[in-house]
């Protein structure tokens, strides 16, 4: 691994490529509420160097559609073409920013659907690229930066009544000084919840096998997709949940934006009766008001959300609201690797922790909670685990006993076998 | 015009076609502060019926990505190929949310970017070919139908907590015990107001001659487009502004998502000296609470967005934050007409008025205005007005003496040339 940095050597992006990426899953695999038929895809960036390093990005879909993904990709990823990569994030801040704003590509969102998965996707392969050129490991190489060099990362337009970049260079300071007292996780790795028990299409019988194996895996939280037209049937299967998992576990239920907010405030006071650690995504993700309701209404119940939270515009929002008790940022729905670390340092002013979405199935993401909780002294949680692609990553993330072991290869463990 | 209701002949969708259509501008027209070369394009959906008419459906972008909007019609739409027209119509609440929740294409959204452009464009269709089979303009259309027939034409989840199916029938109900008193409008026509006399890239004497001839034309009202690095550039363009037209004009200036939100204060306090009629998109779209601290601060200066607020459940938000004086839902943005009128009733019943965005160019929304107004109690305000798509339509908006003529052909009016 880790070689030292004055190993490092220049890496010019030669030509981009994307790939199409789809996975078919067993039956019932990923399925929610909303979500009945996915097909885990990836719109994947190829960014190709001079020297035989590839860069892999990757932006998450469930299938139809994934194509248009790769179409935005090239069309925003062109002037990246010739540029050596130590340059581009040395002041990737001002490469985002000049994609994201893309004068005619930005009216398709802006920020947000087709045109900012790409940006994802391009972002995250920027990343990648520059950590493999570095001969490290993503946390490695965000850990080792210097405050001004993680800031220059970024683009806080639209932020500037809550977070500036001095701002962000005093927490990166602070942070600094206690780090050592968080750097033991390097070596024990991050604990994971096993979000895979409990499908919409799963069977009472099919539950309880996974509540088994994933027990005997070592994991200690658990969650469930609920949003059933009849929250009897969400009620019943989260109190058989319980009960096989003890008091002492963690369960989390998931309604995938199912209810309108008035039902959304009925069916958790009803879930109350299991202790939720969290109910995630109760309503509609735009509904920011919706969610400010809800969070009022059912307290102490704490609300999740944010895999359906396009950009750090929104995630202000939500923090100011105050409305969310996790924030699930993922780096292959917002603007990639920058926008997280964007909103985990937002997410850090105010004070709620960052539990990330894992459209990347936790590859990447490993990464970042590891720098989110050293670097920027975020509480060490769990982070998400779905097994379903494991065959298809070249690295696929190492859970052992529960707990995601530190990644050691370069780069952001988002290289899918051909 | 407008044959006997019992003349409505069955139209069957034979299929569905695609049409990228993409319009260079003059130089500088078009142009604001966030987006510099703006190639006004339609994504256009074309259902072919069985009779040889074709339902025309737009949904507005700028030029780059206009393909992606295509491709996802196609994949949006296919379920209307062997329908009959008047059946989907009379259920067209369903057939928007199947398409809107579409459990793959979902995930690119949700109801946001390219795919609900798509949906959009398609729904616009359905509106038109339903329209000319009947062989009424829009407007007359929309008129003639039952509450219930409103009602059935709207996706109206994820609205609960403040608009139910029984208030729609009830405002529409009551809103028709007064419809004589408005209908005074379908002969005299609808105000414009003109949007093209200071596109960002024009200079001082082009925005002279600009106003001499809106002046000479009858209109009364004229936007001036700001947002420039320094506002004092902002501040004499609009005073100028000011003083060529009078004070008993309006003048409404549009920052077009270009100000943080404390420079937007700054700003917006230093324009209270040229009495804005509004002050347009001065901030992220996507920053509702911005917004509502805005529209404190500057107080009693009134704001308006919608250009790029994607959908009925933002705009639900925006109305119960009581941030905006005017609502500029645009039904090439929203989910098409349907999603529009959701959006009208949301804002009469909040006490807001519709003063549409028009990526139509005002083809679609001349119609969508007089049913607002007459139909549900909307004020009588003034339409937007770009004539630069003009030669480009088959029956182009005929605006005299400032007014929308009130158009008399069947459908929505949105045929391009070939």
């Amino acid at each position: 691994m880790a070689g030292p940095k004055n190993a490092i050597s220049s890496t010019v992006v030669q030509r981009v490529t994307t790939r199409d990426a789809r996975y078919t899953l067993e039956d019932g695999a990923g399925s929610d509420a909303i979500h009945s038929d996915p097909q885990y895809s990836y719109a994947v960036t190829q960014l190709h160097g001079d020297h035989g390093n590839t860069g892999v990005g990757l932006a998450f879909t469930l299938g139809s559609g994934n194509e248009l993904v790769c179409q935005a990709i090239a069309l925003l990823s062109g002037a990246l073409v010739g540029q050596e990569i130590e340059e581009v994030m040395s002041s990737f801040g001002e490469t985002f920013h000049a994609m994201a704003e893309q004068p005619q590509l930005r009216w398709l969102g802006p920020h947000k659907g087709v045109v900012h998965l790409a940006l994802a996707s391009i972002t995250n392969a920027c990343f990648d690229l520059w950590a493999k050129s570095r001969n490290l490991p993503l946390w490695r190489l965000l850990l080792d930066l210097k405050p001004a060099e993680v800031l220059a990362l970024l683009d806080l337009t639209y932020l500037e009544d809550v977070l500036t970049g001095p701002e962000v260079l005093a927490m990166l300071a602070e942070s600094a000084l206690t780090r050592s007292l968080r750097e033991g996780v390097l070596t024990t790795g991050y604990p994971g919840y096993d979000t895979s028990v409990g499908w919409f299409g799963y069977g009472d019988e099919r539950i309880r096998e996974n509540v088994r194996a994933a027990l005997d895996q070592g994991f200690r939280a658990f969650k469930l997709q609920v949003g059933a037209p009849d929250s009897d049937f969400d009620i019943r299967r989260a109190t058989k949940l319980r009960a096989m998992v003890g008091e002492d576990a963690y369960v989390m239920v998931d309604a995938n934006q199912q209810w309108s907010v008035p039902k959304a405030i009925r069916v958790c006071r009803e879930l109350a009766s299991i202790s939720p650690y969290w109910v995630e995504e109760p309503t509609h993700p735009d509904d920011l008001l919706g969610h400010q309701t809800l969070a009022r209404e059912i307290s102490p119940i704490l609300l999740a959300a944010g895999e359906h939270l396009a950009n750090r515009v929104v995630f202000k929002n939500y923090l100011q609201a105050k409305c969310l008790g996790f924030v699930q940022v993922d780096c292959t729905r917002v603007g990639g690797v920058s926008e997280f670390l964007t909103v985990s340092l937002l997410s850090r002013k105010f004070g709620t922790p960052v539990v990330p979405h894992v459209g990347d199935m936790g590859q990447i993401h490993q990464h970042l909670v590891l720098f989110n909780h050293v670097g920027l002294g975020h509480p060490l949680l769990f982070l998400e685990y779905i097994p379903h692609l494991r065959p298809h990553f070249v690295w696929p993330a190492r859970v052992e006993n529960g707990v995601y072991q530190v990644p050691q290869e370069a780069g952001c463990s988002s290289d899918l076998k051909p």
